[in-house]
């Protein structure tokens, strides 16, 4: 699952922020992913409507976020859910939602990805969650994406791994190929994601094409509106130029990158 | 409901083919309708894959399509439903029917259209089948549109009728408000179809927002690429560059345009 961790990416940047203490020499996954959510959770002021993402990773947030509320460190806090499972944690948590109809701005919203490229631009979606997490972190100020170091790519979508595409069940056999031979020249493979043999179906109650490339896809807004020109298709998980800071937990502990420091 | 009949749309064509006999001083807007499918229909060859369209219009051809199989005129055809209503009235006419699916090259669809454009751009979806309709016209060889005259205009979506776009009901109040800013420089105001009160929702399990613009869109490539940009968006009734002929049924006679003969 690790991909090739890139160290210039981070090296290029300022020092290291570390959280609390520096972070012990050995790690795992989990609890790096848990250390760059916590550092996200430092945005969060209270009286601030907060889009609340979907995965591994941002449940540590979700987490932390309910466990400042509880002490009364945080206060006013509206949560945006960006799944029916992260609605479900929040209100374990005791956490107050609503949604974007009520509150079609968002002012902080923090969630993990799957890769993250040098632009900042992500693949998430592989947690099922993409349309609802991009109506709501395109609908926010500032949106925090969390990450271990294994999420770091030079090009997304080039990975091998999925980047997943949400589409209509009225016939999946059709845009999948559409969507195969779109990407014909990459080396494309698409899957059907399935689960216990059956289509996984979203919260919108739609299917998911992954599609794996073998080489890149090249210019990434164009392979974006060439998706969704595609008439079964109704969102796909890239999310591009979208997140205004990046926080990447690593073993050498915890860089914050923001849009605006980019050329 | 009649829009503005534009003589000139019709006069640079040339001679009108008329079916049969001329018709009769006074059409009905039917009467007209029917003409136009029955036309369209002589496109119907035996062991054709059909796509068969969802309107008042298109219900005519659908029943001349099975009319000609009762009587052994047409053989062998497989009709490909775009809507669940036209896949009851086609099964209650003994048409063998399939899906893109299993055939995912079709070889002519017939359907109607709510306007079409002197470059036969379309605007459909008023019936609230256009992701289906848009998917298997998409996919055929040969895309014939029938309509009477009063579906002719000058600028589609800038006719103060309905543009419809398919969206998913996930705060469908975010995503109505979001196309009507997109289009606030065209005087858009954006509303959720309903049907006895309640959201109209479409055979895909979606709801509809229907835009009324003051002004035309101008480009309209950018137009579409921009309504299907938004998040909450799975579709919408703009059918660019589809159409590969538009019969056309008016109080004058019958007018075939060809998409190859338009410069």
């Amino acid at each position: 699952m690790a991909l090739a961790y890139d160290p210039l990416f981070i090296s290029s940047e300022k020092p290291a922020m570390e959280v609390n203490s520096p972070p012990p020499a050995i790690l795992t996954q989990d609890e790096l992913k848990r250390i760059a959510a916590y550092k996200a959770v430092e945005f969060v002021e209270s009286g601030m409507v907060i889009g609340l993402g979907t995965g591994s990773t941002a449940k540590h947030a979700v987490d932390r976020i309910g466990e400042l509320l509880r002490q009364g460190k945080l206060e006013n806090i509206v949560g945006i859910p960006t799944s029916k499972k992260t609605e479900e944690q929040a209100l374990s948590l005791g956490i107050p939602l609503s949604d974007i109809d009520a509150h079609p701005i968002v002012d902080l919203s923090i969630d993990g990805a799957d890769e993250v490229d040098p632009d900042l631009n992500l693949v998430k979606g592989r947690g099922g969650s993409l349309l609802r997490e991009k109506m709501i972190e395109g609908a926010s100020r500032k949106f925090v994406v969390i990450v271990d170091e294994t999420k770091l790519v030079k090009h997304i979508g080039g990975s091998k791994l999925a980047l997943p595409v949400e589409i209509v069940p009225f016939c999946w056999k059709f845009t999948e190929e559409k969507l195969r031979q779109l990407f014909e020249g990459c080396g494309c493979v698409a899957k059907l994601r399935r689960e216990m043999g059956k289509p996984f179906v979203t919260d919108n109650g739609n299917y998911v094409v992954e599609l794996y490339m073998e080489k890149e896809m090249g210019d990434l807004r164009a392979a974006s509106d060439a998706i969704l020109r595609l008439p079964g298709v109704v969102e796909h998980g890239m999310f591009l130029d979208m997140a205004s800071t990046v926080i990447v937990a690593g073993k050498l502990g915890v860089t914050v990158r923001n849009k605006d420091e980019i050329s």
